[in-house]
């Protein structure tokens, strides 16, 4: 049996950072060896310097770890970032230069050229961007996980473009609240309320699933040709995005068709069998009132997206609502299989 | 100062029986003489029939008021309907027929060739519709309020309509509990969830926004052209639907001209100062995050339909946000003014 | 490896019969093999019959079985009772007389002498009490867990009132929807509020608590003699029923005396290793905003009852809060915990 | 018709500053004529330095306003304070030198021995307190309204102790968000939760009760004798601060005598017939299930103390539910109050 290698967790005190340290505590490849946090909690015990969020305690193997600072001097070998973007601007290419392999949920170089945005079922061949980061020659590098809104709806869209290419997407989030962050929202605003707004979330997510959906052409990426529309929300669940969405595509598919392609697709985590990665990656349900917000994002360890009320739609050609758990397939479990492909396809050899 | 005319309420003890009640306690052209309910309610006071859901008490003028059922000898001369379906469709042709003006909330005759689906500010012409039907020698007719999510967009969307053309409209809507009546939603379903689906509401909203926006010629009704596709959603909020919406027009239109259309609109209810239209119909938020469900759904004490986030839609042609209060423009304020405008108009003479 | 005994669900597709079933799905020594319902729900699937509310869908290995009706012969040995009391007061007795071992969650036979009110933690030696229903002899016999609330305060109470004797308590609950069933409370009624009132409940509590922390003397059960007070409350949370408690003692002790007790209280079930039995029973906090209904209702599988805020009261001697999961210690967990006792005591024999 | 007083706002921005503004907005005898806040907003109008929290848009009045710095050089005469307590230790002192008459809601000076704690029906005659402030003879003082708890279970405490004389109180408050301000509360302890724990607050209901039922003798306060024991929830409701009391009383009184003594409380504001005083001041209801935060806060414009189920307590003497609305009556509107008190006693001349 191999050795573990030496996780470290940037910003693991926050929302992201919590579920990092849950993912990570009894992961079979991966072991934390380092926690990392602001100053103000630098010093402290994990236990003492978070405010745990999930139910209950921190895992007993890392509520005594004391908490270092977020510099590049951490005994680990792979680093997850759960930083806020200003933060991950400045920090993750120092991380990569000192040669750690750095897998964010951050959105500071998402957009770059050369960093891989990932979602392992969609898009894996991303991957090898890496190689072109002048940095790679140290040994490190940086790969991004997708904003918590476009890892709901592109895995939904991903075996539908393949198939049938997708030509034209609204999509309407209703997000939870844990997408932003802690403190986030203050409950005077979260209670019995909507926000139609979220800063940046709508050209986010049409960036995001262009580049994710895009082509890898000699080395060179090219975005999806699509056009996309979002009206991102905030209603007051705790965890969870749920997503209707409008499709046209380029060539004439029943929904029987789209029913059987998200059905059969079987992508390569789950051919590999990492351990993140959930079965089915799409599970489309077929009550009428199903996904539920509270009900589904549980489904898969967190990792599923459900799909359902797949129907006709007068405007595009077809619709359905989709779900993801925000902090796990959205984020931090997002990342987490970004890691594990990397193992299994020899980057962190 | 002419005399009141008598108001009889039916289903008075529910969600919008009770709407019906705050909205006719104090005005200026209705007094309500009777109270009508199931045979549970029948003969105890209205304080003893009524889990009254508004804060505080019932109106003192009415609280003491004996609670009738719902039969066509009620001692009024208009009638308020918040009856269910299906005893609408068997109650309110009795009530026409005995000579009632019968304004209701239910959809039973809403799509009806002959049956007005009125917002006096969208389509006021199409009132004469009750001129056709058997009853109105009998003096009585029937005309009906939208669907409360249909109330919403459609009063944003006529004056576009009827400057630009309307071609296509994707709509989401984030529908309040108090939608669904009462007891309604069982809270272990509203509380941190969201459930996509509301049955036969997207089939109501599309047909209802097609019957208001269509045109009468030589009185004859012909449906709006346009294509329509609404996503509906229930969201854990006590009142105000909230709807994104996108469209795309006939015509070319600016953001500009569109913005103007909405401030400039002046339809016959607030040109006639009907009581209980808000001056405006439409208000136009500028500010990024507005409107929201609990600030703004109060706006012309629920009358008003705030839109916001004004922007350019890449898939359809521009995309807003539009808010207006479910139970009072989206039902009893909607029959409500729908008497108003029928007195103006001769109508209940 | 001894032979697993069969098990029997009654109302099987409510809010408490979903919690059986999740805690049974998987136990080491009981068997679903039955599962019962409303008549409406006989003959589907539980899968078809059941609107399951907790993530995701039910056991694989119960989702196919066919729902029965509660009549007495079903094929199971042991029953687990979720019936609505008016339900429970007559078809409990039938199935003990037909020599079924019924754990019932009702509230029908609490109070009846010869019925114990157990909670395995705090009056193990009440079960003794079958012995003296008539029904014994068949082998059947009714055995039951107390309501919801007081599952939580009594076994804090427990070891002090061996101790210290406890002379009077006034105690008041913040309770979860779930206590109330399904439907049970609007949304409308729930949401941005708080009902303090709960039907018979305050009475239950007090009545029950003193059955459980009283003395079984020459078979003869004697109450125990405390004072008794509760304020009862339904807030809008999902689960967990936190309560506040003030309590004066017979005998002297200080806060350190009353934390020891706690701590060092290890009574029948962890002795016996109980597969339901919580470590510890009584896990006390020590941070001053701890127990949280959200953060430590699931502690211990939600067996746990959690308190804290220990601290003097200038009215009676000490005060504290507590909290544990009304729909696992309060309700189907009771009932588990009960039958693992019963087991052991050879009492399934 | 006397010209009205000016009135200046401190911490106009926050959560209770936007009450003072609403219930100032169309004062008879107060114009708001200066709204201050911290250095960030100050020189922006009222409507860009606020986030409005309530409903729809501030006052047409008041949102073009430029909002100044809190300093003492306000153009008003009498001055409302919502700053925060370590802002309101040091400037507060600074307006009462410069003349000015301070009406706050900070909690820096409720305890001070020559600041009176009032609530106008219960101690008005305390405001004479304020002449032995060595700042009076410039014309200015200070004159607290209560922590937002004590002023829900004071006021109904208040004539049973004039009457019985009280013992011992038991209280469990169950407070709303708006009590923490804003942002306040994240949404992530809010949702779902209770929070049995708010920092201080405790202590000073405890306090603030005994020194407002207390004595004036000789110009020298006494504490009133009883004992009090509270615990203190937050839990998730907007506005409402709800408590459960037990009371053991000096002398005998029926459950009929109390509910009488509160029925037939008349005090001086409603004497005098103040503004902003509420008929009845205590709204005894009778139905079991009532009070409720959301449909009984509102009561008599947010000033009224309901109070419900009046029922025998088996550990103290008697118990009871109270509510009142924690920023009106808790705050902004205590304090409105005892400026009208000030005048009709010529104290602000």
């Amino acid at each position: 049996m191999p050795q573990k290698l030496r996780a470290g967790i940037l910003a693991a005190t926050g929302t992201i950072g919590q579920r990092f340290v849950e993912l990570l505590a009894d992961h079979p490849h991966f072991e934390i060896t380092a926690l990392a946090a602001s100053s103000n909690s630098a010093g402290k015990t994990y236990r003492e310097a978070c405010a745990w969020q999930l139910s209950s305690d921190p895992p007993a193997s890392v509520a005594g770890m004391v908490v270092r600072e977020c510099t590049p001097d951490l005994e680990c070998d792979v680093v997850f970032s759960a930083l806020p973007t200003d933060q991950a601007r400045d920090l993750e290419p120092q991380f990569a230069a000192a040669g750690y392999k750095v897998f964010t949920n951050a959105s500071a170089y998402r957009m770059q050229g050369d960093v891989p945005l990932l979602i392992p079922e969609v898009n894996p061949d991303h991957l090898q961007l890496v190689k072109q980061q002048k940095v790679f020659s140290s040994g490190g590098f940086i790969a991004a996980n997708p904003n918590c809104s476009a890892a709901v709806v592109v895995p939904a869209l991903a075996p539908l473009h393949r198939t049938f290419g997708v030509r034209a997407v609204i999509v309407n989030t209703m997000q939870a609240l844990s997408g932003a962050g802690y403190p986030g929202v203050p409950s005077l605003d979260a209670l019995d309320n909507v926000i139609p707004y979220i800063p940046t979330e709508e050209e986010k997510m049409a960036a995001e699933a262009k580049k994710m959906l895009g082509d890898l052409l000699d080395g060179h990426h090219h975005d999806a040709a699509f056009k996309f529309s979002a009206h991102c929300n905030r209603v007051p669940t705790r965890d969870g995005h749920i997503e209707t969405v409008s499709v046209a595509l380029e060539r004439p598919a029943s929904l029987e068709d789209i029913a059987r392609v998200w059905r059969e697709w079987t992508p390569e985590p789950q051919q590999l069998g990492l351990p993140t990665a959930p079965y089915p990656v799409i599970s489309l349900r077929t009550e009428p009132n199903r996904p539920q917000t509270r009900l589904d994002r549980d489904a898969g360890r967190g990792m599923t997206v459900t799909v359902g009320r797949l129907r006709a739609c007068e405007v595009l050609d077809f619709k359905f609502v989709a779900l993801a758990h925000n902090a796990v397939r959205g984020a931090a479990g997002g990342s987490v299989l970004n890691a594990e492909l990397a193992l299994a396809r020899g980057y962190l050899g």
